[in-house]
C-alpha cells in the first residue's frame, strides 16, 4: 500500500491540470477510494473529481509526461477491483459527469455521460417509452461508464446481449490526453477499426470514457415473470439446457441453488421455498398476445421436466420484489462467512448439469460453504465461496477449488469471465484462456493506447 | 498496374511456404483474382490457394520477412475493392476452406471455415431449425470470411443487427504469422481485450481469418413480408421514420425508389408496380400470433400514413421472389448506364425524409441517372449514380454529387458506410469521417497486428 504523501511538485502540476477545487489529497478521501467490491485495497496518492474533457485531457497529458498513474472509477462496485489504485498516482472519479445529455425517442438513441448510475437511466428511458437491456445486480449504484468498462451483463442477456451490443459510439480521452471520437449516431456503421468495442470491455485500461451513444428499443409491451421450483439442482439445470434446446428464447433465466434462495428469502421472507433444491426465474416479454403464449410453453415444458411448482408472478410489483431479493443475494451471502470469492464462469448452455455435478464434487472434497446462482439461460454461473481467508487451510482449498473450476471451465469449452472482467483477482488465471501470441498482441494494443503506462496500470496482464 | 513477374527467388520461397500445388503465377489465374465487385483491377504477382490455418501460417511469415504484400480474397464481392491487389504480391484465395465444422443445436452456436458461401450457411442452419440472421444481397455467392471481414448487413439488421453481432470467436493468422484464437464459444466473455470485434470489420487488413465460431438464434416460427406502394418517395420515406417513432420493429424495412423498382421488375415482370413513386418491402417474423399483430398494425400504420396499397405475400414462394428481385437490384442498375458509382451513408431514422430531399437536390442540379434503395430501417441508403465515366463532364458532376451528399450525411449526424467498408473507393473521403487522433490511433493499431505492412495494404486509410 501506497503510503507516501505526494511531493509539493506533482501535487502543484495535477493541481494545475485538473483545477484547485476538483484536486483533493486529503486523507478521507484517499481512503475513500482506496477499494471496490473486490478485496484487497491500495491507497491512492491523490482523487481527481472528473468535471468535463477538457479538464480529463489535461490531466492525461500531465499524467503521460510524469508518469503518474491515472485509475478511473464509476461507482466503485466491480467484482475484480478494476477500480482499485494498486499503483498509487490518481483516482479519477467520473460520478459528478452524470447527465443524461439526450434521448432521442425517434432514433431510439441516448446520449449520456458515464457518471450516470444504471438504475437512473433505466427510469429515464422507461419513462419514454424506451428500454436499455443491459442490468446489472448492482444497477442502483453502478454507473454506465463502468458497466461500458467491463461490459456489464446482468439477466436479460439471455435475449438481448450485453452492454458491448448497445453501445454505438464514444468520446474518450487517450492516455496521451486526445480527445478521440468512435463510432457513430446512427444503426450501422463500417468506417476505420472498431474503436468502439476494443474500448468498451477494455477495463479501463485503454481511455477514459467521456461520453457515450447508447442504442435503445422500444420498452416491451408486456413481461411475464415465472418462478419455477425443483427439488434438485439437477432437474432445474437439465431444464435451463433444455428450453435453450428447444428454442425457446425467453429474456432471462436465472438460477438459484438452496443457499441463495436462503439468501434472497431475507428479503421476501415467508414467500420463497427455503427447502427447495433449486428455483429459476424465468421472464418472457414482447407483445402482449406473444407473451402469454410464451409463458404458457414454458411453464408446460418446466413441468414436464419435473418442476414441483410454477408460479406466475401475480402483478409488476410483485416481480419487482422478486427481482429486488435477486439482486440482493450478493451481499446477503455473508452471513455464510466472513469472506467471499467470487467468480463469474460461462459454459456452454448445455454444459451447465456438468458444471453443476462439478461443484457438487468440489464442495464435498473441500468441506467449504458454496453457494451458486447466476445467468442460468448465458450458461454464465456466479460461484462463490464463502469462508474466513484467515484459517489458512480453508483458504488454500479455496483456491485449489477456484482452479479445479477453472480448468473444468475452459476444458468443456467455457470461459473465466462472463462479466467481472479480470482486473487483478483473475490475473493469476488469464494464462489458462489467453495464449502467449494473444497476450503478446493486447499488450501491443495497450502500448499503442498507452505508451507510458499510466492508465490503470497492473490491470488485466 | 503491376506487371512484373516474380524473380524466381521469390517464387521459390512462396513455393516452399504454402506448398507447389496451393501456387500459381500463371497468367489466367492472375487475372481472375485481379478485380472484385468495385471498379478498378491491379494484377498480383501470385496466386494462393489456401488449404489450411498452418499453411497460411507459413505464407505469412514468409510475407513479413520478404515484405510481400498478401491480400485476402473471399467472393469477390465486396463494392469497395477490398480484394484488389493494389500493391501486387499475392491474393490469397480463401474459397477452399469452406468447410462447416459443426452446427451445435444444444447450445446455438456454428464454427465453420471463412470460406463457406453465406447462403450455403443459411440453408444448413434453417434445416436444422436455426437461423442466421445477416444476410448480404451478394448472399448466393460471398463467403463468412468477406462478411466478417466487412462486417456485412443486409435487410435483417433493424431487429437482428450485423454480422459483428454474431461473431463470437475466431481463430486467425497474423501477419508475422502466429496463430491466435479469440474470443468464446459462449454466450457471453470478456476476458482480455475483445481482439474479435477488431477484426471483423477490419477489411482483411488485420489478420486472415481461417476459422470462425458464430452465434445463431432459433428459426423464427413464422414470417410475414408486406409491399407497400406509396406515390412519393416522400411519403415512404416518413412511413419509415414513423414505424420507428411508434416503437414497431419489424426485421425489415427495405425500400427502393422508382428507378430501382423498375430494376427489380425486370425479375418479376408485370408483377411490381412500375409507376409507383417508391415501395417499401416490410418483414415482421416472430411466433404467430405476434407475426400477424405486427402485421395488422404495421399495414394499418402505412394506410394512415397514404399508402396506395399494402399487399401481403401470399405464400413464401411469393416473398422469395420478392427477395431475388430485390436483390437483383444491384446487377440490373447497369440499364441505366455503363458505370455505376455506388455509395451506403446511413443517417439517423429520422432523417432519411431530408436525405430523399437532398438527392431529388442533387439530381436536378447534376442531371444525372440517379438510384436510391435500400434498407430504410437502418437508415442504411444504397445511393447510386449511373453515368459513362468516360464523359468527364457527368463523371467530375457525379464526384461532386457524391462528395456533396458525403457532406451532407455528416451534417446530420450519419456516416459514409454502413455495410460496404472503405477499402480503395471511399479513401478519398475517410477524413471527413475520422479525425486525425483517430486515424493515427488506427495505424498504431495496424502496426501492432502488421508491423512489415504486409496485410491487404493501402486499403481503408
Amino acid at each position: 500500500m501506497t503510503q507516501k504523501k505526494l511531493g509539493w511538485r506533482m501535487r502543484d502540476v495535477l493541481q494545475r491540470a485538473v483545477g484547485a477545487e476538483a484536486f483533493s489529497d486529503a486523507e478521507a478521501d484517499r481512503l475513500l477510494y482506496s477499494y471496490d467490491a473486490a478485496s484487497g485495497r491500495a491507497l491512492p496518492d491523490a482523487v481527481v473529481r472528473a468535471r468535463d474533457v477538457a479538464q480529463i485531457s489535461a490531466l492525461m497529458q500531465a499524467a503521460t509526461r510524469h508518469g503518474i498513474p491515472v485509475t478511473p472509477r464509476g461507482g466503485g462496485s466491480g467484482m475484480t477491483g478494476g477500480a482499485i489504485p494498486v499503483a498509487g498516482g490518481v483516482v479519477l472519479v467520473m460520478a459528478g459527469m452524470n447527465r443524461i445529455l439526450s434521448v432521442d425517442t425517434d432514433n431510439l438513441v441516448a446520449r449520456v455521460e458515464p457518471g450516470v448510475v444504471t438504475a437512473d437511466f433505466h427510469a429515464a428511458v422507461e419513462q419514454r417509452g424506451l428500454f436499455y437491456p443491459p442490468d446489472p445486480a448492482s444497477s442502483a449504484f453502478c454507473t454506465l461508464g463502468g458497466n461500458l468498462a467491463e461490459c456489464a451483463g446482468g439477466p436479460r442477456a439471455v435475449k438481448y446481449g450485453v452492454t458491448r451490443d448497445y453501445v454505438l459510439g464514444l468520446e474518450a480521452v487517450l492516455p496521451t490526453g486526445e480527445i478521440i471520437h468512435t463510432g457513430v449516431q446512427t444503426a450501422k456503421g463500417v468506417v476505420g477499426y472498431d474503436l468502439t468495442r476494443l474500448i468498451v470491455g477494455s477495463e479501463g485500461t485503454l481511455a477514459v470514457i467521456t461520453a457515450m451513444t447508447l442504442r435503445l428499443l422500444p420498452l416491451p409491451e408486456s413481461v411475464r415473470t415465472l418462478t419455477v421450483v425443483f427439488d434438485t439442482m439437477d432437474r432445474a439445470a437439465a431444464t435451463v439446457s433444455e428450453i435453450i434446446r428447444r428454442g425457446l428464447i425467453p429474456r432471462t433465466i436465472e438460477y438459484m441453488d438452496q443457499a441463495a434462495i436462503r439468501c434472497a428469502e431475507t428479503r421476501m421472507p415467508g414467500e420463497l421455498p427455503v427447502d427447495a433444491g433449486a428455483m429459476l426465474i424465468i421472464e418472457v416479454d414482447g407483445r402482449a398476445a406473444e407473451t402469454t403464449a410464451m409463458a404458457e410453453d414454458v411453464a408446460a415444458l418446466c413441468r414436464g421436466m419435473g418442476a414441483r411448482e410454477v408460479r406466475v408472478a401475480a402483478s409488476p410489483e410483485e416481480a419487482k420484489r422478486l427481482w429486488a431479493a435477486r439482486k440482493a443475494i450478493s451481499p446477503a451471502l455473508f452471513r455464510y462467512g466472513p469472506h467471499k470469492i467470487n467468480e463469474d464462469i460461462v459454459v456452454p448452455r448445455s454444459r451447465i448439469p456438468d458444471v453443476v455435478e462439478k461443484i457438487r464434487e468440489l464442495r464435498e472434497k473441500t468441506r467449504l460453504m458454496m453457494v451458486s446462482f447466476g445467468h442460468a439461460g448465458d450458461g454464465n454461473i456466479h460461484f462463490n465461496i464463502m469462508l474466513d481467508k484467515n484459517d489458512p487451510s480453508a483458504l488454500r482449498r479455496a483456491n485449489w477449488a477456484v482452479e479445479a473450476l477453472f480448468r473444468y471451465t475452459l476444458e468443456i469449452g467455457g470461459t473465466l469471465s462472463g462479466e467481472h472482467g479480470v482486473g487483478l483477482s483473475k490475473q493469476p488465471y488469464i494464462d489458462m484462456e489467453i495464449g502467449p501470441d494473444e497476450k503478446a498482441l493486447m499488450l501491443r494494443l495497450k502500448k499503442a493506447f498507452d505508451p507510458a503506462g499510466i492508465l490503470n496500470p497492473h490491470k488485466i496482464f
